[in-house]
């Protein structure tokens, strides 16, 4: 029997989220916003019974065992951590900082009987499982290079708010890059030791975003990875194997989202354009469709990869909540593929060392944060880099 | 009166240079081989009445007043130089290191009623014609960042060559990226002040290439460059202005030759697509194409951008040398447009900052040299670096 759900955020991603969740026959009872004509004008919209602007008439919720998290990524961290402590499974987006998630890895640790997997939508787009499947399999041979870039106009939303905010998370790194950093790991088996990068705001204010405001988060994002390199001693150039990954993330773009993931190895290349996957193969007779997306005609919808990758890993959740009869049991097989928030953890370190690299020029290495720092010392850190 | 041509190289560009000059009514008279054979076996094909394996017989000849050099970078400087000396209008491609290059501008300031231009063909392409003229009429208003890609199957010849080897001016940075740097400065009417770069050799050894002999030049190569920043003090993350260009080039890729070059500005963006121009702006309606390359069908030549360029350097060259009734006279406003020696020198400079950066990890500056550096000096480093 499926769980009862309650959903936190009103947001484009929660509007998608709740019909495809009804759809696989999730009955979602609750929906949180941040004001309550904001949440009551949605849940009246999507059929939810009962919405609030308080977190705790959600969690609390006698109906609700699986809790979804679509809020802006300063407030994730406080209600999944509240949400595992009172035993309900999580569903969510990335936090803020590499110490929020940190801190939502200890919960995960501490109620490992609970569901808590990041919805990075990526990982479930049937294009980019195909593709993985066809690495294994060995299609490409030995992967050496990975590129990836995604473009399209401003991620900004026209009132000022966390997207203009890089502390907040917001940017086209700590939104898109963070999934692609996620993607990456998923499909080679391994994780970023090193990274390079340059972030740019190029549009600091707007009609909307002015006087005294000024965007800080990055509308272009370039990174490089260095993914799991033999040696610690090799310089960067060295040709010391180790799969090189560049980013290009450009949000000053106009026209549609366009979203390219190529994986270049000794024996071939794959390459996965918005929903489709294409490969070709050395001495083969060009380029192959691998798989389509349907067929469908015409431009392809900008949001289309993540709202098929959102009900690919809804179906997911519906097989591993069925694969028992009880409403709270679960079943890790289906959802093993899903981003655990450790996962999480290693996504925003990798975020931070890129911002990091942006500063310093230097290539930055990725140490992922054993245990929680000291907040006294992160002040003067905080304090340190005003002064600069 | 168009002068008489002597041609030095027997390879794919001198090959199709020579039909092309022919065809706008150049006079080739001799053509210079590294053996007597080859050199013998394509005069014979291309209507040549002179072949030999001697330089001297080439540059002495008394009907030969321009010479076109398309030879091994290593050989190129020596040559070069030998011909203004004895009073002979040069078009050459690219030298192997910066000092041979520092030595070929020293030879042009010296002789400057002597035609001497780089035979870098992009920026003669009418898509980088249109796109300069574009960018110089605001369509996209305030250049931000440039990112070029090309992609292909290996550089290397079947045989073991200087193609193989980093020091003879081999690899993709060498070979393409060279031409990618003068026409970046070219399209954006400024330099690279800082560059940051990672070269990698995926393809070690081959059928043909092996035993003790290994590949030591980049089949990968990926490098950034800050564009005529502000200021010097500020770090390469801050938003100093300066325009950010990204170049990926691989090859190891299956398929055909890929060219793409794509400026993004305030206002819009444009992209050349192997020999086609497109651009969009923000608030327009999609991407539109600017400039077709005739309407030809099927999948595009991978040499096409380079023959077109050439063509029309060619054609630009004639304009030159007929603006005057004399054999040895040029105007020089019909090559206005070609690379000097002295920008040869910058992308030289360019090319060796960009290695440096793949072995330190590090930006790079760009310091053009002034001076010819002291000879044991250059051997010591050539020692340390051994050593490391």
């Amino acid at each position: 029997m499926l769980p009862g759900v309650g959903v936190f955020g009103t947001g484009s991603t929660a509007r998608m989220l709740v019909p495809l969740l009804q759809a696989e026959g999730f009955q979602v009872h609750a929906l949180w916003g941040q004001s309550e004509e904001e949440a009551g004008g949605l849940a009246r919209e999507l059929g939810i019974p009962f919405s609030t602007s308080r977190s705790d008439d959600v969690l609390l919720h006698p109906d609700v065992h699986l809790v979804c998290i679509y809020i802006p990524p300063p407030m994730t961290r406080q209600i999944a951590v509240n949400a595992l402590g009172i035993g309900k499974n999580v569903v969510c987006e990335k936090a803020a900082t590499a110490v929020d998630s940190f801190k939502m890895v200890t919960a995960a640790r501490y109620y490992p009987q609970l569901l808590s997997i990041v919805g990075n939508t990526l990982r479930f787009l049937p294009a980019f499982v195909a593709m993985r499947r066809r690495l294994l399999e060995g299609y490409v041979g030995e992967v050496q290079v990975c590129d990836v870039r995604v473009c399209g106009p401003s991620l900004l939303d026209r009132a000022y708010g966390w997207t203009c905010e890089e502390l907040m998370g917001g940017g086209g790194l700590h939104t898109v890059g963070s999934t692609v950093i996620d993607l990456l790991s998923h499909l080679l088996g391994s994780r970023a030791q090193r990274v390079h990068g340059l972030l740019r705001t190029f549009l600091t204010q707007s009609a909307s975003i002015c006087g005294i405001r000024r965007v800080t988060s990055d509308d272009f994002c370039f990174f490089q990875m260095l993914m799991g390199e033999a040696g610690p001693g090799a310089g960067p150039g060295a040709g010391s194997g180790g799969v090189c990954c560049t980013v290009t993330l450009n949000f000053n773009m106009p026209g549609a989202f366009t979203q390219e993931v190529m994986v270049v190895g000794s024996a071939g290349r794959l390459v996965a354009r918005g929903t489709q996957l294409y490969g070709e193969r050395h001495g083969g007779g060009g380029e192959e469709l691998l798989l389509g997306d349907g067929g469908r005609a015409g431009p392809a919808d900008p949001l289309l990869p993540h709202l098929r990758g959102l009900g690919s890993m809804v179906t997911a959740l519906r097989h591993s909540f069925q694969a028992h009869g009880e409403r709270r049991s679960w079943a890790r097989e289906p959802v093993a593929a899903a981003p655990s928030f450790e996962d999480g953890l290693y996504v925003q370190t990798v975020v931070e060392a890129v911002k990091r690299s942006s500063r310093s020029g230097e290539w930055e290495c990725v140490e992922v944060m054993t245990q929680e720092p000291d907040p006294n010392h992160n002040l003067c850190e905080g304090l340190q880099r005003n002064k600069n």
